[in-house]
């Protein structure tokens, strides 16, 4: 059974054998094919599919290419938590130290920036001297004494995925339901978590764009996880436009350590609350969500959370200084305002066209070998439902060159849609499943 | 416009621009983009297909990738001729000669070995000392003093064509009628010929499996050719099994030496009398095709077509004692016959299966970077409609290991079939367009 072949059968339309899989899940972990021939195999299954059967042997195969965490020593309970990505999503940055304040165990794999969508570890690289790629004894240690740690794939935890996530990344091979539930679900697989909690990220800036993609991707992840024994509870979140204000990575890092102080959007608020009260639950920590809900604020408003992130910050080699001073992160050369050329309502703010816009100013990667520039990206100061007078400032750019500012200040004007009627603010949490 | 909009937009199934197309051509042949991305869009143009027009300008961003030859000056109506790929194809190393000593001057660039099929410019190279890759000037210089040449596309014609032929090779794409069409129509378009007549292979041993596609591809490049201003012909063979006897680089020039002293089987035959009666007219040497062939036959029998065989041998550099004795051709240290299990008569030889025993052998590649041997290969001593004894030798595999002869051995059996009933000697001209 060569490489070859199997190609062969994924492009004929034909199911893969749990075999099939595996020769290439290891043929690819180990080098042992190149790029290229995995791209296209990878782009067979993103156009004719995989079924729940390929899916499975896929996310168990990927799981299995590396180390499969044990984290029973550390803690019985601990919850995970992972995104399936958004504009501006630093729900977790702001999240997990929270729920580490309150006892929870955080052992937290993330990713980096994946097509439009940015990734929690480029955000945490904009702190200078932040180490993303500890190693398991560290990663181990840290969760032990402080109760959190944030960190890259950097173990030898899905090996395999590592490098079909970056792959996909440069072939527009982002947004298949069978490879973003076999990506994630691998990841938590091996991160070695007994509870997953997954924000389905669900609209114009999300991989899946519809509602009803979104509960097929949850489905097919809480199949998974049945399979392998973990409880999974999913998430819908809506995706129509960013989460909080910050695109961009240092920005965004600057939003969530303002957040964790208190100070943050609605929006970001009901996803901290939904999210922090069902993971207390889960943990086993308290069955009543609204009073979870009750600690979460109080983890913010004492202070705890805060100072959870900071401890977090100075373990993994953090420069805390710039946590405590937020005007120290470099800002880009040229911050541009966005003006409004009407009144009116936002109607609309398309998180696909920001995040376009994002990705064109070096926030995000392009093709897989690309650097990303932490200090660009954009700040919206509107937001569906909000009122804007004709010239006020809607959004800033800060770029690193005049003409991508320019490029970006058309696609965040287009990003906005202004009306004269009034508009309902959106729901943000969509569904439970 | 970047590279992974166009394969996004593919992927999707849209039909891509003109600029697209030249986008992602000029990109790959500049080196300007990853093998891995070009093999995303080949796998996504191989599932969801090219229309007319795409298919139309891809051929012309390939043909314009590289220089395009004017062979005006050397002979006003110069013909070239190509087959579509098939097992034990070496009718170009036999027709071409013989072509050339009746006055039509050859300018002919072939390709190497792709999937299960072999390629003229491997087999060449099993002579040593031929050099495939000349210049366009002593390319030009042969036509003009000794109107034969046979190379590779060293030159810098088409060149695009030539990467993505390569990489195709490795991802399973060989066989997407687009790809094939404007591959060869890229070539045939830069290599300058005014007439081109192709040879439409149709069978289990082809890309195209049955005659309705090879139909549908010989259309395609009819009108490819029509709108670069060029006479094509397609005749349409039998690829249900090989070609003559043999299957394998030397083997198979050897075979095609002793075909230009005469010495053919009748397939060959066929094949040579039609595409030679046809030549001579597309080239206005003479209507009659009858005639023609009579002209055909005359060359190999006075000896006219193997001396200039002998000739272009010599004048590319290669060891001309090897073609005057064949026996100097190194031989495969293992040579192994194949026994028949029954009597009876060959209803099908497979050669779609030897082709698979002969890349086993080593006769071809699996991936790109792979070596060819030129020793190894396969003889069949009979073929379909043959009567069979039982435990009489129907083939003989040469290999350079045991365990690959053994291997190909159990192939070769399976690629036979053997029925109580006579067979009818199979059609070798299928249709002519």
């Amino acid at each position: 059974m060569s490489i070859i072949d199997i190609i062969e059968n994924k492009k004929a339309g034909r199911e893969l054998t749990k075999t099939e899989i595996e020769i290439f899940v290891n043929a690819y972990t180990n080098d042992d094919i190149p790029d290229y021939q995995a791209a296209a195999l990878i782009m067979a299954i993103c156009i004719n599919g995989m079924t729940v059967n390929e899916i499975s042997n896929l996310t168990i195969a990927m799981a299995n290419s590396g180390e499969i965490l044990d984290l029973s020593e550390i803690a019985p309970n601990t919850v995970d938590k992972h995104s399936t990505g958004g504009i501006g999503d630093k729900i977790t940055l702001i999240l997990m130290p929270i729920m580490a304040s309150l006892g929870i165990p955080i052992a937290k794999m993330s990713g980096r920036s994946l097509g439009i969508t940015g990734g929690t570890i480029d955000k945490l690289q904009s702190i200078p001297g932040y180490k993303t790629d500890l190693d398991v004894e560290e990663f181990k240690k840290n969760i032990k004494e402080i109760g959190i740690s944030l960190i890259g794939q950097s173990m030898n935890l899905a090996p395999a995925d590592k490098k079909i996530y970056a792959l996909r990344d440069s072939i527009a091979c982002t947004n298949s339901i069978p490879l973003i539930a076999s990506s994630i679900m691998s990841k938590k697989i091996a991160a070695g978590s007994k509870n997953i909690i997954l924000d389905v990220t669900c609209g114009k800036g999300a991989f899946m764009e519809t509602k009803n993609d979104a509960k097929v991707l949850s489905k097919l992840m809480k199949y998974i996880g049945l399979n392998a024994n973990k409880n999974v509870m999913c998430i819908l979140t809506n995706m129509d436009e960013p989460v909080g204000y910050s695109v961009g990575n240092a920005l965004e890092v600057v939003e969530a350590v303002k957040a964790l102080k208190g100070d943050m959007t609605e929006d970001v608020k009901e996803i901290i609350l939904t999210f922090g009260s069902n993971m207390l639950k889960m943990a086993g920590l308290g069955d009543n969500l609204e009073e979870n809900e009750k600690r979460v604020i109080e983890a913010i408003k004492g202070g705890k959370a805060y100072e959870k992130f900071v401890q977090l910050v100075e373990r993994q080699g953090g420069d805390v200084s710039y946590i405590e001073n937020l005007e120290k992160f470099e800002k880009a050369p040229y911050i541009v305002p966005v003006m409004s050329s009407r009144a009116g309502y936002v109607s609309e703010l398309s998180a696909e066209v920001i995040g376009r816009a994002s990705v064109g100013l070096g926030a995000g990667r392009q093709k897989k070998e690309d650097e990303i520039d932490p200090r660009v990206g954009i700040i919206v100061c509107k937001k569906t439902g909000d009122k804007v007078e004709n010239n006020e400032i809607i959004a800033y750019v800060h770029a690193n060159s005049p003409e991508k500012a320019e490029d970006a200040i058309l696609k965040v004007k287009n990003a906005y849609t202004i009306i004269d009627k009034k508009v309902k603010k959106p729901a943000i949490i969509l569904d439970i499943l």
